[in-house]
């Protein structure tokens, strides 16, 4: 029996609902790891998850979780403010992290992140931008760069939620929200992110004070492409995301999809259509599961693979340009560090 | 044998491309209503025209036809600065006219024309926007009118040509093309238009000096919704327009339609889609005969539908925003005359 | 004033829902033609229709309007067992006719129109199949002429409505809904069919008795094409046909549009797609605009154009062996007189 | 560490392309199992495969792979004549397998196997028909399940490959290609197919001799719903499967799906559509990795899931009929053995 065929021994750092599923997904899809601890803030919710299933830990911390002898690898889903103490403790130890997004939640200490993994000479840090591994967004990744369809010029991205908790605000619709569209864009243009607008029309009546919806953003580029998106977190009907990319000898969607095509009668009409899918976990479950299995293959080799701890830092530089465009109102310029 | 039977007797001004298909149009697909009389500023062109329609005049000039005592109606399709006078010429002796975009090619020009008409106490100027025949744009506004998805909050647009002559300028987009999806919104949402802004991603390659291609813009209407444009007008490709709606309660689009959807195979590569039509002409064929039918039905009773000259008015202020817009990089307010 | 610009006047005999559409569509929808006689079995309906209109009269009974010396045409949308006296009136006078499906309602008969028609050394005669001069069904023909896709080998048609009159019964659904498939399968693959079968599935509940539907059809044509139908009257959704042809370098798919494709929300759960018309009426609203200008054009000329009466009998002789085909439950030749 | 966290042992037996591609998908795709022993009629072949995966052994042949202690379960790629004595040893030893289709080539034996598990007192066989696995294919059986469109009328299916071996017969269109849309009807509509008609249009040109393409097929089933059915085996474009339900209160159809929607020019034309995928391998390639999941959750439960053997027997028993109703040209009826 070789050392490849070992499998992944995982903590899994933050158990609420999104990490108890990665338990999940690392127990039942992912092939070559395993959980062996978990741990969260809420002790409770750690031994409840552990109950469930068998050969499952309860650590005392987090930091006691990464620290464990008996783990080859971090998954962390706690909220966004506790990332860079637990990420930078899986660098000491030269253990890979898959880390939820955002990478943090401000952007030095993102940088900071980013110098420590230098610094380990490895790349050890995945973050969790899952979209990068849906079929669609990949192959329209292959198709730029493939040159087929020529250089990008125009990219137009709509993000729509059925609904979000009361107390979201339309600085989170940035922070939470637009990230995905801005992580999308730097990953399927391949190139940084260089100033951002961000705008809203009038919102749709009913929703929570503090709350703007549609948000309407423009994204420029350093080769000069321009990236508009709207953002809709309230709709109530369901979850889409679609890309168009125009580019100088063609254009390419992605997002129209879903299953089959019904044909039924309704109240005085009939119409023939797809479902929209009730949320993000439907419409991303098999990226999230390749997420995940990309991620173990490369831990098990001692490194990762997918979004950077560059692409955290620079996701987060873009955001919280935007939410400082989202106050003035006005067009703001996103200065990265100098990538040494 | 009563009135109402007898055919409109229509004077085409100006036949060259556009003019010769509305004669082509009024002779063979408008029922009610034929040429009688042609005039252009190259007689030549005139003669050639008449000479293939049996019962068609040649007019000594413009005017000469407009006066024509057997002429009930005009059409006019000569370039825009020559608008001013010849609807003039048709309110002074209260013959309905249908004028080809623009109305007129400046802000107070068709300013006056609105006055002028209001003066006649009828209506009798119909403003050549076709695509609000269109039974796909047509079908949206009826949606938007029926509220079933509640208030309109933004909108997308894409408006992509083929090609253009080699003397396209940027301001043309603007005022060309652009112009449809100013009458567009105008037409869809109901409300007119407050500010404009134009930008430019990087352009493709291989346009004219004086293009950047393609142009962004971004609308804001009366009750505050934003509407995002874009315009292409050298994608080597074919024609697309399309339009999609983001209401409070829904979202709606337009314009991915086509003929058969056929798969074959290629170089390397099987597909399945549909062809793109390659120019406005085939994309708006059912909507030019439209707008011609109910055009001639209205002439027949001594009055105009569809597109006003408010309408005109409105498109040019738009436009003319859009161009010093273009110009300043900045939004930019549109200021309209009161309604009175 | 020369020859060609006088207006084609038209007899409509038989203004019944249908005939009365047709009136309309003449005196509002069709270039150069107009009604100027109708007649019907029931006195009192033409004395409506011709109120409505301005200049139509009403004739003392259909052959007096066949007869009339200021009708140049006829259009025949009486029952079909009166459509073999009333054309042949119309070929004895040498006027054009165009006449509702079916030819006649026997084999027989129809030949003999066929024999009559060509006696008179001109074409007269043109059949109401509309969907030819549908859009998409032309550009279907097109590309099978085109022999971009090769030979056609298979197509697959279905046809749904949402319902029919309770006294529908089985062999109605051959001989109303069917000859539609069966005419296109001619027109599209231009050529004869040679044999029909005809099954059923187990009926959907609550048909009137005498019906079962949905219907399978299978047909056979010259060159060894296999077809496959399915009509379904009673979906209680709307409007639906579809073909899909199969040949040797590729595929081609029609029928799958309509209108904005509207993403809503509803009970439980969301979607988005596209309206199905409610009826065949407004589904072919264009081709049927289509066709009787194509006709009034071809009338003017003194000749038809279109589906000929062949065309009316070869779909007489597939329905009627169809009907046999059901009776039996077996695979039933059709056998065509020799087309001399 | 607890018995469930054991990983599953697996033998594959037959390592040709298709038997690799699943030693590959154990190693590196599915959770809780891995490969350990590979055999194949050629020992080269095992042994190549066997270098590439560390900790994996060559057994002597099959049995000995089946029989070894250090084996929990078996999947077989090997040909459908060696299935029944493979399984049969299996079922000896009371280890779960996954059997590629056909779960034996002929009815007496593939009942034989039924018979055989039965006698075991539990569920150890699962027949490789991966197309349940689909989401597609799984969200059609919800949706009749469910029972929101009423109950099945027709189906109509399409299944079409690129290309075949030049030694492809007609008779091998039925057992290789159109048993899968036979399981498909059986799971879709959950009930036994009665009667098989098999029937050829002209065919393509430029196929091997012993080849007619494309082909049709009628089933009926238990509760008279009829399927037909297109497979084409040498489209030279690509691969497509398509199915189309038709119930009493409306239609759903999956297949239409694919990438990016791309519009590109071509040779004189510009398109907008969807690539075809290749083969089978890229369209199910998902259904493969949950087939291959759930097979092993189950197995390490000592039991399994998805296709049955009876699924195996039925699915051999319609083909059985489909090649004699292929010879004869008759519609022939299937006869099932009682299901004690």
């Amino acid at each position: 029996m070789t050392e490849e065929l070992t499998d992944l021994r995982v903590a899994v750092v933050g158990v609420g609902m999104m990490g108890a599923d990665h338990v999940r997904r690392l127990q039942t899809r992912t092939a070559g790891a395993r959980t062996v601890v978990v741990a969260d803030a809420f002790p409770a919710t750690a031994e409840k998850v552990a109950a469930a299933w068998p050969g499952v830990r309860v650590a005392t911390d987090p930091l006691a979780a990464i620290a464990d002898d008996e783990v080859d690898a971090v998954v962390i889903a706690t909220p966004g403010n506790t990332h860079e103490e637990l990420v930078s403790a899986c660098l000491e130890r030269g253990k890979p992290v898959l880390c939820e997004k955002p990478l943090t939640t401000d952007v030095e200490s993102s940088l900071r992140l980013v110098e420590a993994e230098r610094a380990t000479g490895r790349r050890l840090i995945q973050v969790g931008f899952m979209r990068r591994f849906d079929p669609e967004y990949a192959a329209l990744r292959s198709l730029v760069e493939s040159d087929d369809l020529g250089r990008p010029l125009m990219m137009h991205c709509a993000h729509r939620n059925a609904s979000v908790p009361p107390y979201f605000t339309s600085e989170m619709v940035v922070l939470d929200s637009l990230v995905h569209e801005v992580d999308c864009t730097r990953f399927l243009l391949g190139e940084e992110i260089t100033a951002i607008t961000v705008l809203h029309p009038r919102s749709r009546r009913d929703v929570p004070d503090g709350l703007s919806d549609p948000t309407f953003a423009l994204l420029e580029t350093e080769s000069g492409a321009l990236v508009d998106v709207e953002v809709n977190v309230a709709t109530g009907l369901g979850y889409e995301v679609r890309t168009e990319l125009v580019a100088e000898r063609g254009t390419a969607m992605i997002g129209l999809e879903g299953g089959p095509v019904v044909a039924r009668g309704g109240a005085g009409s009939a119409s023939r259509g797809r479902s929209v899918p009730p949320s993000f976990k439907e419409r991303f479950k098999a990226a999230y599961d390749l997420e995940f299995q990309a991620w173990a293959d490369a831990a098990r080799r001692g490194t990762a693979t997918g979004p950077t701890a560059w692409d955290g830092y620079a996701a987060t530089a873009v955001t919280t340009a935007g939410v400082e465009a989202l106050r003035s109102g006005q067009r703001t310029e996103v200065r990265l560090a100098a990538r040494s």
